[in-house]
């Protein structure tokens, strides 16, 4: 259970209880452990020599470090064919976990003769700089400052690179891919180094959800229309049971009966934190809210949101509430039956917040986290100044607000890219809370958006099952179709130029 | 006289007089002195609070430099027509410099009724970090290390959308103009920025002059081309002339019969020091080998290749092989016949090198300086790890030889941009050395060469003269054509979009 962690990112944005209970973030670090299923995955894991700072030329930007990436060669056709490289741009989190939920790419490996590729970000999973050593690269804002966006590209732009010259492969196309925060960097790689990918499948990448290019609302507005979706019953008890939690918590004795009907392990609970807890499984859940079983950030069933609505909605259960409830929660967070009680401390190390967190106290400042009256989560305004002071007393970070769209853009993408680039599909599905900050349009004749009204978060990316709906497949015959004609097309000029 | 920087750069790379004599390097610091023309300039100066590194995020990263640019809205229709800014992204230099040669941008002004901006380069001219303070930005590899092309261009981003911002100009299309260094800028800055920039005019931007893309003996290939197209004579008494040097350097006496000769003021004179002093007239005039009398680099009479050959040609002048090369030299050297001798000396600090040599001793890493048998200089090798040694003792740079092209891009540039990018115009002169580097073909419907040949370094930017030959006027008409396209479509699809 990597219940801690995500409080952990909640108590970060969440400075009052009277303010959201959401924490629309990345799931990082919610990562199978490194161990679990590492084995049986058919991939050599490499080690690369990366330059510490791309950008700067000073004595310390020398430093590097092991960037770990996996590779697999057994479909690929080889140098002397120019058979292509599939590459992941690894998003925040160890590679072994982004691969397994990749499935996707090992599925239209044989038919492409594709050598596969999962690159691993700087600063996560075991590509630390400074010796490797996390207790250095994490300790304050002067070893942290190097990880960023731009770093991360331009490590995947020089591995990419050093691979293909040593496999005498200088010749075969790359195309990339990489899913949410992966996904951004799959799109953003293609625009910035069109020279080393010929296309990017960028999947549920919310390249928007920065500055005021989108609603903050959106994030949760989506979260409100899944459940919605499944039952008016189902989003009114959600919805009404946050006054209930806090009014139960102002009675004598409620907490401790909150405690058991949500069987929280004996220790100290306050009641945002059971809030957060229960808005994490929401929001998580919607965001993986797959046609088939899965297990990418917790084991669930297929439609878990429906299944959520199912024990909220059940009948038979009586009128207890928080029973109903509590019904719900463990589909998120004990669908394999093992927990007894559910831990909600934090003991983390209040300086070892997580990469992720820093990068969203500098550069990833995504304004997700608003409430309008509709919304399934209380009423409540995205604080940027309240943000800011608390990266400031976190990390000693200084948020950049305006950074990514400064580098990559975003504002009206749609005019900006319908004469540059090309070459990108921007998946997403309309169940995913990501997918407000999603490019949902086609932009030209090869910036393509496809968009599954029943898709979640990057769904097109997972393994292939004899239960996918036939959406589901045809998103992924789309997908396999355009990135065909990129790389014929890529032969037809390679033979001409 | 800006000779003693000249050799300054020659010292650089010239290892050993059996060496080329030849420095092709971009004519940094050749600039007229800030207050020679500045007044007259319709231009305000102002200053904009830069942050010192974008790509890092640690607390040096945060400290500030004042950046100069100027700015004329005499010609603009202003912020409620969306009318267009034109901003050229400076090179290695005092922004005035390259806003006194880019008279193109003044003359095309009223047309389009655009707002000028020219944008000064970090560590050049004014805009320096650190305080403004030289001797603590220029002292060693800390402080110089966020010197680079790619902190440059996020400069540009960063201040342009500011600009914008405050001049409530957010929909007006910019065009960014950039010769040679400033050319690659502007070019890489549309690759890099399309959302910032519509497009680009790159001018003699030898974006190609980079690892093995093209050969190395191109750029002095190019400059004995000039010099034997007005004579064969020409150019075998330049050719010979080395040996001739040589061996009088070697007699007795030699060496103060060469300095009499050359008119060299009575200091230390050796015989490097003397044939790089050559060179760089040679070389320098064949980049400046405009149609009409111009001071860019020096004050010279038009078509002074022609001029100098003349002069070597001149039978009237008796047999004195060394005075007829003086009456070549006596051309770039002294045109406004002020001089009465030459100061070859380099009484300069070591540690002052220049900051255009830092940046050769870092990322611009442009094996250029090779000559074949044919060449007009001796014959050399281009000798990468000689450079690397003196980068090394004398900054302490290291220098990474594959950023450029990891970054940029550059090798199969046909292909890569044929179905990527849009709106850059690669105008080059044959008659420039930089030419070599240069996109000579259309690379799509859109990424245009225009090739002139009999045109010079970045002779389509200078201001236009009643004595403009035919090939230039209709250069920059096309130039003009094409970037009023590019404000029209852009026109049309903020209309659509």
């Amino acid at each position: 259970m990597e219940v801690a962690f995500l409080l952990l990112l909640f108590s970060l944005f969440s400075l009052s209880s009277s303010e959201a209970k959401v924490i629309p973030r990345f799931p990082s670090k919610l990562s199978a452990s490194d161990s679990a299923n590492t084995n049986h995955q058919p991939f050599k894991t490499k080690y690369f020599t990366q330059i510490l700072d791309h950008f700067n030329f000073n004595p310390q930007s020398y430093q590097t470090f092991q960037q770990k990436y996996l590779i697999n060669d057994s479909f690929w056709g080889g140098a002397t064919n120019n058979s292509p490289i599939f590459v992941y741009t690894g998003n925040e989190g160890d590679i072994n976990w982004f691969a397994q939920n990749t499935g996707f790419m090992f599925d239209i490996a044989p038919h492409f003769k594709a050598l596969l590729v999962f690159l691993e970000h700087g600063f996560y999973g075991k590509s630390i700089p400074f010796g490797g050593d996390k207790k250095i690269a994490y300790s304050n804002s002067s070893t942290l400052g190097y990880l960023s966006s731009t770093q991360a590209l331009a490590d995947y732009a020089t591995l990419i690179i050093d691979l293909k010259k040593n496999l005498s492969a200088t010749e075969s196309p790359v195309v990339v891919f990489g899913g949410s925060y992966g996904g951004m960097l799959a799109a953003w790689f293609r625009l910035k180094y069109p020279h080393v990918a010929i296309g990017a499948l960028a999947s549920s990448a919310p390249i928007l959800s920065f500055e005021n290019i989108i609603s903050p609302y959106s994030f949760n507005r989506i979260i409100t229309r899944d459940f919605r979706s499944e039952s008016e019953n189902c989003y009114k008890v959600i919805k009404g049971s946050w006054q209930k939690i806090e009014e139960k918590a102002r009675q004598h004795g409620g907490l401790e009966e909150l405690r058991k009907s949500f069987r929280i392990c004996k220790n100290y609970i306050n009641v945002d934190a059971l809030e957060s807890w229960l808005s994490t499984a929401y929001i998580y859940t919607a965001m993986t809210d797959y046609p088939t079983p899965s297990n990418f950030l917790s084991p669930l069933p297929a439609y878990p949101v429906k299944q959520m609505c199912k024990a909220i909605d059940d009948r038979t259960a009586g009128n207890d509430m928080f029973a109903k409830l509590y019904g719900a929660l463990n589909i998120y967070y004990n669908y394999s039956g093992s927990s007894t009680c559910f831990n909600l401390d934090d003991d983390s190390d209040p300086h070892g917040l997580g990469e992720w967190s820093w990068q969203t106290c500098t550069e990833m400042i995504m304004p997700v986290s608003g409430n309008d009256k509709e919304s399934i989560f209380p009423a409540s305004q995205w604080n940027y100044n309240d943000m800011v002071s608390l990266c400031n007393s976190l990390f000693g970070a200084h948020p950049r607000p305006n950074w990514i769209t400064t580098q990559f853009g975003g504002h009206s993408i749609e005019r900006v890219l319908k004469r540059f680039g090309s070459n990108i599909i921007f998946f997403n599905g309309l169940r995913d809370p990501w997918s407000g900050g999603g490019v949902l349009k086609n932009v030209s004749n090869t910036i393509i958006a496809i968009v599954a009204e029943e898709g979640a978060h990057h769904v097109d990316l997972r393994f292939s099952t004899s239960e996918d709906p036939k959406w589901l497949q045809d998103v992924r015959k789309t997908e396999v179709n355009i990135i065909a004609n990129w790389i014929s097309q890529y032969y037809y000029d390679l033979a001409l130029l």
